[in-house]
């Protein structure tokens, strides 16, 4: 019931808004009582810090797992990291829409919670970059934080535009932005 | 006074959102009456119009300056268009905001104009890119469309981190931008 209250409502809050969608709402698309909401969450913010943490964890997670793999170039691990981020947020369209948009609506201390934990996914963008210059698979004359934001920036806009019934995949689209963001668009002679 | 009228709403409505903010608010903090606004605006609706459009159209102009300049390769098209978005994210802070966030609350058919000015100016970085590539400045191996989309990402999402008080400058932030866009992050050999 926890994850049928979640799922609803997430499909609320993206159709119509967070503020707009009231408990009353939730409990009618479900057909259960408030008593049954309020079993599982102690308020509406606490079911969208709840929603928020799923996202946010799982993308953490994924991430780690990239990091880790000792296999993987930092090269790879790039085009790994872009293509989690695309492919979620088409698997994930309308949790990634809630969470995009209505984080505004998070009071402290859920709003710094949430920010730290994407300063973390931002942070390990930035170690891929710092270890693979390290490494000599990346030029070094780059600021790191400013590479991770730009590179952060090509692959969350997507949640703006990707369509997955569009032209290219959102692996074909994590390769043209690697290509870009490794390669350059300048002609080379 | 529309002038008064439209620099204040767009700061209520950053603050609180469009939604949250009342056409009292509006002439309370103005301290005019009901009957101004409505000499200026038939409806808050409108007067977003209002806003959302200078917003684009003075991208666009600004854009159509660019793209006009014979002088200009289409790689310093490139630098100028990037400059131009985060430059104008920085000057235009609270109304970059509203643009943002508030063009959900739009209705038809307000909501095709804005939203077909703002395909005319992602289909004018694909003319530089296009243009670019016919001139050899660029490599054309990539699709037009979607590298526009990865451009345009890397200086929108500035909207949501730029600090104009950070390290960086926005012109450095689009020096090194380009930098990545054209050149590629990978270390040569």
């Amino acid at each position: 019931m926890k994850e049928r209250i979640r799922q609803t409502s997430i499909q609320l809050f993206a159709e119509k808004g967070f503020k707009e969608t009231s408990i009353q709402d939730i409990v009618n698309t479900l057909q259960v009582t408030k008593g049954t909401f309020y079993y599982y969450f102690t308020s509406k913010e606490q079911l969208l810090m709840d929603i928020h943490l799923s996202y946010i964890d799982s993308l953490l997670e994924k991430q780690k797992a990239i990091l880790e793999d000792s296999e993987k170039s930092y090269k790879e691990k790039l085009y790994e990291v872009v293509y989690l981020l695309i492919h979620d947020i088409e698997k994930e369209g309308l949790s990634a829409k809630v969470y995009f948009r209505e984080m505004r609506n998070l009071s402290e201390p859920h709003l710094s919670l949430i920010a730290s934990k994407r300063d973390l996914f931002r942070k390990q963008i930035e170690e891929i970059i710092q270890k693979g210059m390290e490494r000599r698979e990346f030029r070094n004359d780059l600021p790191v934080d400013i590479t991770a934001l730009g590179i952060l920036g090509m692959a969350n806009w997507s949640y703006f535009w990707f369509d997955p019934a569009g032209r290219e995949t959102d692996s074909k689209v994590s390769e043209i932005f690697l290509k870009i963001l490794l390669e350059g668009l300048a002609e080379s002679r």
